[in-house]
């Protein structure tokens, strides 16, 4: 199996990007990866996305996408695992590549989401959950985000304000990030009389919805040097998945995916929890990052929240997340997310992240989450001097 | 590069399956193919479905039918391509084992579209078009099939009932297939005289939709002789795209994905058209069937048609094709059409396809297109004696 390294990187700002359509979007992000990376064109094109059947009535985004960057004529295909859609076509290219059969992936994460009203929006994500047992009694996404923040809460004696620490950090990474959605900073005190969305969910605990498109180039590890200055290695991919219904699972508290397909990383890449410089997770909620902090090893089990109290988690703390505003202040691009996180986490390691930096980082690490658990995709990076 | 082979196989019949849920029907396919591999547990799950978004208000099938089928925590993800996403699936598990990082996978091609009314599962198909340029304006798949075989009659000098020869072929192999959705003979002269679908598209010229679910099992060559008495080798397989938009491509009677995919494909198995003992191609119009035989090498430029008119395709003919009934008899499966013609060609290479069997084949090849040929996918397969 050969190594594989990230050559280049590409982002659009997230927002409510109205007046562009999905594939321009791509364009967007597909340009800036290639011009990054040195390199005009790919053999394969792997893209992450969700959404965009329900609220664009567009399928087959691997032909379309290939076509309109310029690129007619490639293997293009998309990968969907709901919220980890990115995590997953970034495993599938670096699979491609590893395989021998591909020598330069693009994987495209893309999400248009903003186009319609909320009740729409909410309805196409609620899919990411059990259509048969959960969705069709109309949950949603922030319903089994309180039904898990009301557990945790109770079982390990957290207050509201005791989890005010996650988006005050995210939101205080965001304000260096050109391309977050929201870039202004939160007070811990606004928190806490933020409006209700799903009781005890408020509006500072849920991550805004966006539109947007990133990108990353892979390539094999010993070509990686001639075509740019910072090739960044992939040192570990893993996937696993789980039952996708809350109720199905043994313990709603424990992610097991998480902490499964963080196990399986670390030993591939050969190291630990206490090696990781920087973690960007999947903080849609506020409990979300609790919860993959303790199942990832950085926490004891109920004692994820503890982390955002004590400044662990800020960008000179023991273990940096949402290092560029995470899903709460870059915003949430849904399948898109994977693919942000894997270009955020190369910025850093090649010390690109400007305002966002994080002190000398040497392996970084993606955790992108399906659903509320459904599906865990774990990538470890390594900067290579 | 590992070579890989294929040791089971599943499916359920094709038909209207209102009664069974999507999970229940990749379940029952599942389990077949587990059993005929003689495992009971795989690393990977590979999903090809196109409409469950649409259709069933589901995504996130990985994790979904993974945990139902029995695997809860193997790695799952969805793979589309439109109608290619069953062939799009079996490439990804087949780069999967390739590459090393699994040794057993599992394919999956499902799709639940007779739940819906017609005018529904017609939309939701259109999704395969472009949105914004051609499925905006109530275009839909048997109107793109209406243009191409109207401009194909009109340039090839072609009557009605000289395409006739694919739907009786079709429906004279599906006489023989159990798990056809339709298993009657069709006459020559009741083709012609078929109510239209879209003029020139008439009934006998369309597929019928159809549930349905099919699977296979994969490993490396060098273990299956341990697992089971007839492993099949798949020796080539190969993706390309083209603008998902007919009006896009420089010439829309020339299917240039399909014309470069088995191009590819040829060339890394080491053979010719010539070489082909049988090919399950995607027949969901009679016009495709023509276009598909031309532009994968069996027929020069606007002659497809004759193969049907001269017994070519049956399956004691040069090139048999559709041997189990294709898309027109067995049924159109939409994004699980790949997996279906794959477990076909494994039937027939094992010699275990009953009725349907052609004599003695050596080289079976697969070609699953998505939407009017902006994704082609196409597998060779080789009998291991």
């Amino acid at each position: 199996m050969r190594d594989v390294s990230v050559i280049g990187i590409g982002q659009t700002k997230v927002g409510e990007h109205w007046a562009t359509t999905l594939r321009h979007l791509a364009w967007e992000a597909v340009r800036s990866a290639l011009a990054d990376g040195g390199v005009e064109r790919v053999e394969a094109v792997y893209v992450g996305n969700m959404l965009a059947s329900a609220l664009s009535r567009q399928q087959h985004l691997g032909a379309l996408i290939a076509d309109f960057v310029g690129m007619r004529g490639v293997e293009a295909m998309t990968v969907e695992a709901a919220d980890a859609s990115g995590g997953a076509a970034l495993r599938q290219a670096l699979l491609a590549v590893q395989s021998g059969a591909v020598d330069l992936a693009l994987v495209l994460g893309v999400e248009k989401m903003t186009d319609m009203v909320g009740s729409a929006t909410a309805s196409a994500r609620a899919a990411a959950a059990d259509a048969d047992y959960e969705a069709v009694h109309g949950i949603t996404a922030a319903a089994i985000g309180a039904l898990l923040m009301r557990r945790y809460m109770h079982e390990n004696g957290v207050a509201l304000a005791d989890l005010a620490g996650f988006s005050v950090n995210a939101h205080a990474n965001g304000v260096g990030n050109p391309y977050a959605m929201y870039r202004r900073p939160l007070k811990a005190s606004s928190f806490v009389g933020a409006p209700l969305v799903a009781d005890p969910v408020n509006l500072f605990d849920s991550a805004p919805t966006g539109d947007g498109a990133a990108a990353v180039v892979l390539c094999p590890a010993d070509r990686a040097p001639d075509l740019v200055p910072h090739p960044v290695r992939v040192a570990a991919s893993a996937l696993v998945t789980d039952a996708p219904a809350l109720h199905d699972r043994k313990d709603p508290l424990f992610v097991a995916a998480v902490n499964s397909a963080c196990g399986r990383a670390y030993e591939a890449a050969g190291i630990g929890p206490g090696e990781i410089d920087l973690l960007e997770l999947h903080d849609s909620f506020t409990v979300f990052a609790a919860l993959q902090l303790e199942a990832a090893g950085f926490a004891p089990r109920g004692q994820g929240w503890t982390l955002a109290e004590n400044g662990d988690i800020t960008r000179t703390g023991r273990i940096p997340i949402s290092t560029c505003g995470g899903l709460k202040a870059r915003g949430d691009v849904g399948g898109a997310t994977g693919v942000y996180q894997a270009v955020e986490v190369v910025q850093q390691l090649r010390r690109q992240a400007g305002d966002c930096q994080v002190p000398d980082p040497h392996w970084g690490m993606t955790l992108n989450v399906g659903g509320s658990g459904g599906t865990a995709v774990v990538h470890i990076m390594e900067a290579i001097q």
